[in-house]
């Protein structure tokens, strides 16, 4: 909770009401990059917790369009412009140019100030920017449409938004950031960047490799028969292959830098591909009809087990941890809790009056996932004080 | 066009009004096998023509509720009773009890009976049934739910409906499995077994055989580690990862009779995905952007191609055809026109007064269609009248 002396610890009366934690006037953000997801967020901030939004991007055009569609309040030329009085900075630029811009802001961005990213892979980031004041983001949203254009202020309700803070994270800064998202209606996770992009690899990156891989079999195959080629465009309508093939070819300039930034793990998970389909083709070739039951049935109840939410009371309960005032604190507690999958509603810092320690009070959803916070935060070693 | 005598050929005003076309009262179905596709196959044929249905299951309990949701007019207690006096048999048990069922409906069917089935795989069956009577079928529909509950008379419409007649189907019985068909609201597609089953391995069973091997490998990831375990659930919910395991561990009865039943078409499709699999993780751990970008847009114009359905003029064209009354001729002209991606919307017979030869009326929507479908039947060496 280093930094935690920076606001008095004021409670508002109702959670995620972010806006109104800060009592100075609205929110001061700055947004770089008006694409999609850029513009979405300037629109959900200003809509959701009447933020004040600065929005640069490299093409003024699309900064000015941004501005027209009511994402921003003012259009910066600049980075610097952009980001200068910021307390939340956005970068939402493409993957490639996300560590330039980042460093970039930094600079320019006040001590108190906290930086977030919204890039679809977090460890190469995260490890590259040894900065207390950022924060790896990515918010799973955004898969139709581009551009400023596209954009809406509802894009991110009900979102997962990973939070993959470093170790060293600034607790107050992380309060900030994590309450901002909840207020635009996303849902903020906190992961360790490399689990992150691990999950990643496997629930999104792998699936587009598949459905490319759909499409050139396919491409193949029709390529063999002119009555196959004849028969495709109306199989083609089928479900399963609609489905399955819906994101092949996804934009190119964005894919093809996931692709090569989740580059290790994701070839792991290709090879667990590999390794699945050969053990199913010896399945299938073996003309064994119990033993294909039974790999259905299994499938079917792992698939249960994977999707399954966890339901039950949905009621917000506080829990108030006593925490030492030393930094990434804030960060240690809320990776703790993201590991073990508790999710955290909301989050509020109050530190003592001589600022040597402080109290955490985190909320959280249901009977259960209290109860877990409670022994998580044992094992931590810090009292729970309600 | 054998058995062309049997009508007298007087076209209805409109096409694909089926139940008109049988004068002395209304058609005769008999279907065996009393689920989804059973119940919603008779629901719909007595909406939409008339139909009088009599409905026969193993399971007397099956065919006593298809009775009282409306699917049938009659449960017989048997395969015969339900085949006496039908002028159509759609035979919509399972898989594996197709040939039997059939074979037993073939022995109590009349001469002028069109025996059909809805099984997801055909050349076995096609090659097993050497009668002309028989023509095989597969409507795609009936992904979800099971069972006669979930049946309903809209199952079909809009819905692909491959038939897949033997070079020696009885054309009369064609026509009006055909004209049935596109009475409920299906499109009829004439295929060669072997081409349908060809298809259905690459554009649905191997994206079944993909969503298991995606749910296995999440399986093995999540095991590997508690945080990812933990993190599962939220990350599940992306729609990635939903689409592309949407149908793993369907259905296990129905499942592995489909795997089996198409084993050696289905190793090939998984063959192709593997040797494609290995060449993305070649082409990701090349580090070469250009060329990831250069598939990423590859990918993307094969998928509009492959999905691109002819659009256009649909107002529907009759060309009439003259043919040689001779056994196997309107499938001939069927699959010619199938093979193509030419959509018959509707067809109809006329037998000469000699009967020794017959015109065959072909509705085929939009000009391009209906071109091609003059070369194609010069191509066959017979005379467009019109």
């Amino acid at each position: 909770m280093a930094a935690g002396s920076e606001r008095s610890g004021e409670r508002p009366a109702a959670p995620a009401a972010a806006g109104s934690a800060e009592r100075d006037g609205a929110v001061q953000v700055a947004i770089i990059g008006a694409g999609l997801i850029g513009g979405s967020l300037g629109m959900a901030l200003r809509a959701c917790v009447g933020a004040q939004v600065r929005i640069h991007d490299r093409c003024g055009q699309s900064a000015q369009r941004a501005l027209a569609r009511g994402a921003a309040d003012i259009a910066a030329p600049t980075i610097a412009e952009a980001v200068a009085g910021a307390q939340v900075v956005f970068i939402a630029t493409p993957l490639r140019s996300l560590e330039a811009c980042l460093r970039e802001a930094l600079e320019h961005a006040g001590s108190q100030c906290v930086l977030s990213d919204v890039g679809s892979t977090k460890a190469a980031l995260v490890e590259a920017i040894a900065d207390p004041r950022y924060i790896g983001g990515h918010p799973l949203a955004g898969a139709e449409g581009a551009g400023i254009e596209a954009a809406h202020a509802e894009l991110f309700a009900g979102a997962i938004w990973y939070l993959t803070p470093r170790s060293d994270a600034t607790g107050v800064l992380y309060e900030r950031l994590h309450r901002l998202i909840a207020a635009i209606g996303a849902q903020p996770v906190a992961l360790q960047a490399q689990v992150h992009d691990r999950l990643m690899a496997c629930v999104s990156h792998l699936p587009h490799v598949l459905a490319n891989v759909m499409i050139e079999q396919a491409d193949e195959l029709r390529r063999s028969d002119r009555r196959l080629q004849a028969a495709f465009p109306a199989a083609a309508r089928g479900r399963s292959f609609r489905d399955i093939t819906r994101v092949a070819g996804a934009n190119a300039e964005i894919w093809c830098d996931i692709f090569a930034a989740n580059r290790d793990e994701l070839r792991a998970r290709i090879d667990a591909a590999i390794d699945a389909l050969a053990r199913a083709r010896e399945l299938i070739a073996a003309d064994d009809s119990q033993r294909l039951r039974s790999w259905q049935q299994a499938v079917a109840e792992v698939r249960r087990e994977l999707t399954a939410s966890a339901m039950g009371d949905a009621r917000a309960q506080e829990l108030r941890v006593q925490v030492p005032n030393r930094p990434g604190v804030v960060a240690q507690v809320a990776l703790a809790l993201g590991d073990a999958g508790v999710n955290i509603a909301d989050l509020s810092l109050q530190p003592a009056a001589d600022n040597s320690a402080g109290v955490i009070s985190l909320w959280v959803c249901g009977a259960q996932d209290a109860e877990r916070c409670r022994a998580l935060i044992a094992e931590l070693g810090f009292p729970v004080l309600s």
